[in-house]
This record gives structure tokens, sequence and C-alpha cells, in this order.
């Protein structure tokens, strides 16, 4: 479980810190088989996803995570479940949006991609 | 997709239901290998899990979910990726907490078992 941790911490902080940065190169997390449902909407493959991450209406954005967790998700393959819950600062905005994520790394040529990722904005 | 959609709802409905009124019936849709992580504390399998939920120290709960999202989590066997978000309303406190839990569930013999599983709270 050490190793899942640490894969699973290392990619959520290469992931925000590159959303934050420069949200276009988030492109090589994913593959053609990959699935972004945000905020309800499904989105197919990494061009898409990209489109829609590059096209949200915020020039500044900060992820805050809160709490952070993850578990093997096969018997059989080294593919890691990622649950995130954290705050999103967005603009200049003083009031953060609270959101959950989870990301489904699948192993793949010494590294990882994401099969499955789900947003949602947590209203209160 | 849409088969997915309707297995998850009716997952998550049967779940939240049975953890309301009897909390120790859910010991059925785990297995041995399965885990829950309970507020970032690791639990592995059916046994374990439900001592857990069962010692939960409230007496009356009713989950409300707000939202809900599911995806195919593998190109090769039906399993099913289900995020959650909601309010939990404990006792007879009038103030709900927010939650976030997500369920992988496995296909087996016509039927799905609980495989990961993340529940946490949510604080603002």
């Amino acid at each position: 479980m050490g190793d899942i941790q640490a894969i699973a911490k290392q990619f959520t902080d290469f992931y925000y810190s590159t959303f934050d940065s420069n949200r276009s190169a988030l492109q090589a997390v994913y593959r053609p088989t990959s699935m972004l449902t945000w905020e309800g909407s499904p989105i197919l493959g990494a061009t898409d996803i990209t489109e829609k991450l590059v096209s949200l209406p915020f020039e500044k954005v900060q992820h805050k995570v809160t709490t952070f967790d993850a578990q093997p998700s096969s018997p059989t393959i080294a593919s890691i479940l990622v649950s995130v819950t954290g705050l999103l600062l967005v603009d200049d905005s003083p009031n953060p949006l609270q959101f959950s994520q989870i990301f489904h790394l699948i192993p793949d040529a010494g590294s990882y991609y994401v099969y499955n990722d789900v947003f949602r904005l947590n209203y209160g």
C-alpha cells in the first residue's frame, strides 16, 4: 500500500500544479479511451477532455487538497483509485469552492494514465 | 452507458436505504477482499467493514444524495465506478454533514460486489 499512496500523491501533486499553471499540458495524462464526467457532463478522450479543461471560464485557479485517499482498484493489475476533496480558488473570488474528484489510474509502459475522472463541485 | 447508470443508481439506492435502516445487512455487498477507507482509516474485508459501519456512533441516520456519477471502470470487465456526494442527517442534529463517497463495483455471478469504498465527510 505504501507505493500506491506515494504514486497517487505524486500524481495528484502533478495534476493540480499542472492544472493551475498550464492546463493544456494535462493532455499527457489522458488517452483516447479516457473518460471525464465534469459536473455531470460526460466527455470522452484526451483531446476533448483537454479542450474542456482549457475552455473553463477562469484565468487564475488554485486547487488546495483537503483530503486524499488511494486504494488498489484491481487484484490483477496495479491500477489505483484516488479520491480527493479540496478547495478551488478561482480568479480573485474570496470564496473558495468545495470540490470532489476521483481518478482511476491505469499502469502502462512504466507510467500511469487516467482512465476515469469524475469532478464535482459541492454546494452546501 | 444506460445500463451502467441504471445499475449504479439501483446499487446506491439499495446501499443508502439499507445503511439508514439496517446497517448490518450491508455485509452482503462486500467480500473478503473489499476495501473501505473511512475518514482516512483503511479497513479490509466484509466482516471488519460491517463491524465498522455498525459501530458508528449514531442511532438514526439518513443519506440524501445530491450528485451521482457512474462510469465503466475497465475496458475488459463490466466493472463500474460510482461517485456520490450528498448530505448526512445524523440523529436529531439540524445541521446536515456533507459527504463524498466512491464505490467500485465488480461483477460476479450475475450480481455486483463492492471492491473499493472511500468515504469522507467534507468540512467547509
